[in-house]
Formats: C-alpha cells, sequence, structure tokens
C-alpha cells in the first residue's frame, strides 16, 4: 500500500482521482503496489462528493503524516506550491507535479532536494498534457546528443490559429469561441502572448541540454498581431502558421524562442492542428523524433500526472536521475539565429522590386488575391540582426513573420 | 565500468560501437557508469577496423567472461540469436536487442528469464527504428489501458506507397527505386508482404494489452497489389493508402491486422511519408498519442539500442518490469471488425447503383478522370463479414481497400 496525498481539487486534481477511481487496477498492477488516496487538500468544501470523507484544509496534516509517501501537487502558480512541494521533499516524500510555473522557475532546486532524499521529483504533465514527453527525453533519448527542440507547445493558441486558418475567422472571434468552449481563460494573456509556452520551452530546454534554461530570458512573442491576411499568404507559401517555441544549437550558441512560424507543409509540426500539441526533437544520429498528443484536457493531464505516481510508486527508495544542472545554459541573443522570414509590403513588387533584390539577394516575391494594394516576399536564410537591419530600408513594411523549414 | 559485448557486426552493430564511439562522454554521464566495448562477435574478420582488437568469432568467449554485464544481440534472425540470448540471460547478463523475429517469438520467455535473474531484456530498437516507443509505453502509458494501437511499422512499404503516390510511379518501379537506394532488400517480401510489420504490431500489441499476441494468428496482407489507380482514388476521398499495423479493442474483443487502409488527412499518421514511421495510441482517458520517428537506418536503430544499454547500465541489478504475460490475448476473426470500405467496380454508377444501395444501404459514389470505364464507391462502417459477403452480389468488383477514419 502507498498513500498519496492530493493538494488542489480543480481540473487536475479531479482528473487524477477520477483516473485512479477508474483504473486503479491496472494502475495497481503497473506500479506494483495498491495506491491509495488519503487525503485531498482544497481550501474549498465538496459537500456530496466522493473526497468529502478525504477532505482536509490543512496542509501540515498531510506534511506530518509518515504514511503519506507521495504528494500530488496539482494546484498551479508558484505559491503556495513551491512551500509545499519543498516541505514535502524535505521531509521525505516524493511529488509529482502539473505546475509549469514551479518546474520553470524551481526545477533544479527541487529535483536538487528529491536527490539528497533518494526520492523523485516528477513532471511529466508541465508540459504536453498528455503527452509522454519528459520521461522519454530524460531515459530514452540518451544516445545521442539533442541539437534541436521545438514544439507546438500551447493548445489555446494552436486551437486559435487552427479557426482562423480553417474557418478564416479573425484573431477576435477565434479567441472569443475558443473561451466559450473553455479552450481559453477569461483572461487570456498567458496564452496568447507566448508565455506559457515559454515556460514549457525552459522545461524541455533544460532537459534536452542538461543544464538550467531562464525563461524570463527567452524572446516571446505572441500571436495576437497575426491576421487572416498573414494565413492566407501562409497558405499559398503551402504553410500554416503555428506559434512554436523553440530551443536549437546552432555551432557552439545555444538559441531559445517562442514566436508565430509559418511551418512549410513538409514539416512533422505542420499536421499539428486543433488544441493538440507535439514536440519535435532532432539529434545528429537519431535524425527526428515527434511525440503528439492532447496538450491540455483534465484526463489526458491527469494521466500524466497518474504515469508520475506509478513511477514513484515503484521508485519508492530510488532516485530516478534527471539531467537538469543548476548551473546555466547561457542563451546566445538572438540576433545570431538564421533563418527565412516572410515579410508583407504595402503597394506592387515592381515599386520596389530592385530595392529588395539588391538588400536582401535572391527573394521570392508572393502576391495573393485576398490582400489587393500589397505584396509579400521570402528571403534565403539569414541572421535576424542582418534582417532586422535591411528590413528598415525596404518602404511600406506592413509586418514579417519567421519561417521554420524550406518553404 | 560496465563490459559489454555486441554480438553481430552488420549494419545495426556497427552503427551501435559509432554512436557509443562518438557519444560516450554523455552516454556514460547519462548511465552514471563507463560503458566500455570488451567484445564484439562476427563469423567475418574486419581488418584495420576499429573493432578488429576486440573482435571474437566464439561466443563462449563473451558467455564465459563473468566481466560482460550486457550482451546488444545485433544479429537478427531467430537461431543463433535466440540461443545466444538465452545462454545470456541465464548466466546473468542482461541482454539488448534489435531483433524482432526473436522478441516477437520468444519475448515472453525471455523477459520472464530476465526477470528471475533481476536483470533485463530490453528491446527498444526492435519496433520503430529509433522512435521512443516501447519504453513510453511501458514507463509512461500506465494511467490509462490502452483501447488502439496502430502504426507505420515498416519504412519500406511506406517509402513505396509515398513514392507511388507523389510521383505517380507503379509499385515496380517504386520497389527498384527503393532497392537501389538501398530501402528495400534484394528480396523485398518480408516488408512488402508485411511479415517485418506483423511482427511489430505483435510485439506493440502484447505490450500494450499485456499478454502474449502470437504473430503468427494476425491476418496480414501486403501492398504489392495496390496500384496507381487506388492512390489516385484515395487521394481524391482526401486520404492517402498507407500499411497499417493494429490492434484495437471492440467491446470484450481484439482485433489485429496488417493491411494497406485508405487514411484520411484528418488521422494524424496521413503526414507520415516516405521511410518514416509513427505509432498512434488511444486510451479513454489520455485520448490520442503518437510518436514519430526514423523507422530505420542504422543510426537511428543504433540510438535506440543504445538507450537500452544505458537503461541497462543504471538498473544492474533491479529488473525493469515489462507487461507481456506468456499467456496468449485470444484474437477475434477479423469478420467482426467494424469499419468502412471503398470498393472499385466496372462500369458507371448508374448500371449498378440501386444494386449497391440496396445492398449496403448508404453509399458514397466516387468517380476520377484517370479511370474511365470504372467507378468507386465507400461504405457506411460494417462488419467485414457482412462487406465480404455483400460485396459478392456486385458484378465487376475491382478490388477493395479498407478505409481508417471518416472520409
Amino acid at each position: 500500500m502507498v498513500n498519496i496525498a492530493v493538494l488542489g481539487y480543480g481540473t487536475v486534481g479531479s482528473g487524477v482521482v477520477e483516473v485512479i477511481d477508474r483504473n486503479g487496477g491496472s494502475i495497481n498492477m503497473k506500479s506494483g503496489r495498491d495506491i491509495r488516496i488519503k487525503y485531498v487538500l482544497d481550501l474549498r468544501d465538496f459537500p456530496g462528493d466522493r473526497v468529502e470523507p478525504i477532505l482536509v484544509h490543512d496542509f501540515d496534516v498531510i506534511l506530518n503524516d509518515p504514511e503519506v509517501k507521495i504528494v500530488v501537487e496539482v494546484m498551479g502558480g508558484v505559491e503556495p506550491a513551491y512551500t509545499f512541494v519543498k516541505k514535502s521533499l524535505l521531509a521525505g516524500k516524493s511529488v509529482c507535479t502539473s505546475n509549469k510555473e514551479l518546474v520553470a522557475k524551481h526545477g533544479p532546486e527541487l529535483i536538487a532536494i528529491a536527490r539528497e532524499h533518494n526520492i523523485n521529483f516528477l513532471f511529466e504533465a508541465s508540459v504536453g498534457g498528455g503527452i509522454p514527453v519528459i520521461r522519454p527525453i530524460n531515459s530514452s533519448l540518451t544516445a545521442d546528443p539533442i541539437v534541436e527542440i521545438r514544439g507546438i507547445l500551447n493548445g489555446t493558441t494552436n486551437y486559435i490559429l487552427t479557426q482562423m486558418d480553417v474557418a478564416g475567422w479573425d484573431f477576435d472571434k477565434a479567441l472569443a469561441t475558443a473561451q466559450s468552449v473553455g479552450y481559453a481563460e477569461r483572461n487570456p494573456e498567458a496564452d496568447i502572448e507566448g508565455y506559457d509556452a515559454t515556460r514549457k520551452i525552459a522545461i524541455l530546454a533544460s532537459l534536452a541540454f542538461g543544464r538550467n534554461v531562464d525563461y524570463e530570458k527567452i524572446y516571446t512573442e505572441g500571436i495576437s498581431k497575426i491576421t487572416v491576411t498573414d494565413m492566407l499568404y501562409a497558405k499559398k507559401l503551402g504553410g500554416a502558421i503555428k506559434l512554436l517555441g523553440s530551443c536549437t544549437k546552432q555551432g557552439d550558441s545555444y538559441y531559445a524562442m517562442v514566436a508565430p512560424f509559418i511551418v512549410g507543409s513538409d514539416h512533422p509540426l505542420y499536421a499539428v492542428s486543433g488544441v493538440y500539441n507535439a514536440i519535435f526533437i532532432r539529434g545528429d544520429a537519431i535524425g527526428n523524433v515527434m511525440f503528439y498528443g492532447s496538450g491540455a484536457g483534465k484526463l489526458p493531464t491527469a494521466c500524466a500526472v497518474v504515469s508520475d505516481i506509478v513511477d514513484a510508486a515503484k521508485h519508492l527508495d530510488k532516485h530516478i536521475y534527471t539531467f537538469w544542472s543548476p548551473e546555466e545554459l547561457t542563451l546566445a541573443g538572438t540576433g545570431g539565429a538564421v533563418r527565412s522570414f516572410f515579410a508583407r509590403v504595402s503597394g506592387s513588387p515592381a515599386d520596389c522590386e530592385a530595392e529588395i533584390k539588391e538588400t536582401f539577394g535572391s527573394v521570392r516575391f508572393i502576391q495573393i488575391d485576398e490582400a489587393p494594394g500589397e505584396f509579400g516576399f521570402v528571403t534565403d536564410p539569414v541572421t535576424e540582426q542582418s534582417f532586422d537591419e535591411n528590413i528598415k530600408k525596404i518602404p511600406g513594411v506592413l509586418g514579417r513573420i519567421r519561417l521554420e523549414s524550406s518553404i
């Protein structure tokens, strides 16, 4: 028997209880233990609910109960989650969490405490909802250094972009619909401005490269300025616009970014639509690998948490090594990253074709019927810095979007 | 220090040596041990090669050396691999293998021996080349029973089908090209008739459902009868033809099959082209998950083998539990499986529209310019048995292909 305590009875917490109740038999077989939810912590009461008899309001009841071996933190936010998790680990209890803010901010410290106490701090659900990606990076992609990790990491923005692309809705309508069906929060800033994806790529990059990536140092652009016209240009180019979080090694430099990209139809991330997420990883020897699945949602996320509970129960007295050193991975400024750009310019190509070619060399011009009075062009790969400097020389520029893969 | 021996210095074996030589530093860090290749076993000599000083021709040298803790079997074929692997496990040496024939035929027995000796029998590379899928099924998808597993499991056939689709080549030309670029063997039967995929889906299904699936009992159809005209119909229907290996639970019955399917563009497997492989998994709570990557090739497969070596080195005295009981999973006859079918018929719909509608109820007719004098139709979901019986009533049937997902 292994007693666990669930901190937070919100969406994910109630999903964890539901999955354990529903699949108890197979979960117990796979963990080799009988897993029992001894406590659920929440400030609220839930009269008549299945958890009423085990609900507690005081974290110390859990902390001081030596029978509790695994604490499941699914409250979200940095505090009080950080305090509760740290106290749990220091008391010798393993912790499983879905909390990306907590992991991005305090991951290395909490991993180190778990290591010292020969217990585990596991966080599969903090990135990619139900997609197994943290554990595969840590225990399967071990033969070959990772050189690129790139993902669609936020279901809300991917849903909005997919609706704009497929239904032709503008951003505001797509956002309002996402809110009405529960895919976006009333205050959607963390999602649409990319802050959620930034924390997730920081976690993935820290694991992929073994050193701590500070999410506050990652250049971040959201999707609120993307228009249906941008979508139409992308489609004409044979691609689609996706919000990507990425960290890549180019030479000896590491570049990290969250921003909208035009992804070509030859890229496996192109077909990832709606609320699905996917994480694309590249190594020199292993080549391209991708993990795909439900990036959010109560039950998929709960399944990821429960897979960590199973792993923690299998390793009650054995630390599973996680390669995430507190030493900082120094990110290069985005200026040195090399890629192609798409730019929109008012007027017609004839007006400034010579100027653009003189500035950018070989470019590809593109026009769409839906946007008369303007045109677009795609550059060959250039550094971000050189693009930023050169684009200033072109009059009438309306906007620019980065390109992923060769279009 | 952990001494390992590599059995077989062919494509995968030389890849394993190359990956360990190239990435030794990070591999040692991730395994927490210094991994040293003490022997390579091969019947051939390799004068001047890096392995010349450690080459042995006699397996007993390896078997009788107590310093060898991990045996890496990358010879392929059932014998002598089975004898060598079994002897190694009985001698207390962990085994990592890429050998799908061995694993499909003797998996449960070898896992049981490893369990008795508190060592490990690992086989990540036996399915999906470099794609991490065996370990994720075993240690990540533990919260929710799997109800469907379905994959593009053979790179050769996927390359051929992609060339037929994209370049419009007929099967013979696509096969010849695959052979000339090294993606198909001179005797391609095991790939194109689906036998390779059958062993792989048997391994995956055994792990997904926890009981042994006998690959010899899986209904198998290859791709050698697929034509460019079939491809064109599939495209008009909004899909593409893929060779899928699948095992699904419908009610209380398990259905397994390897056969070409028309996969709709809304399905994540649709975009998997060329020599890439992917494995799609569905659970009630976790929803859809997919793992994608290089399904074959020297270095990707070698990376999967090396990830097993790392895991074996981390768990020298701890058995990693694998849920694959020797008890047989009884497969239902394919007759009861429910799906839609596409059928081709000579003549024009007007000739037998009434007959088809009377027999199959609601159907969708389709014609393509490239195939005058015939037409196709798509049925609503029916059992295989009912389709087989009813299609005999229609005169002039030219062929049929199963459908995956709603088109």
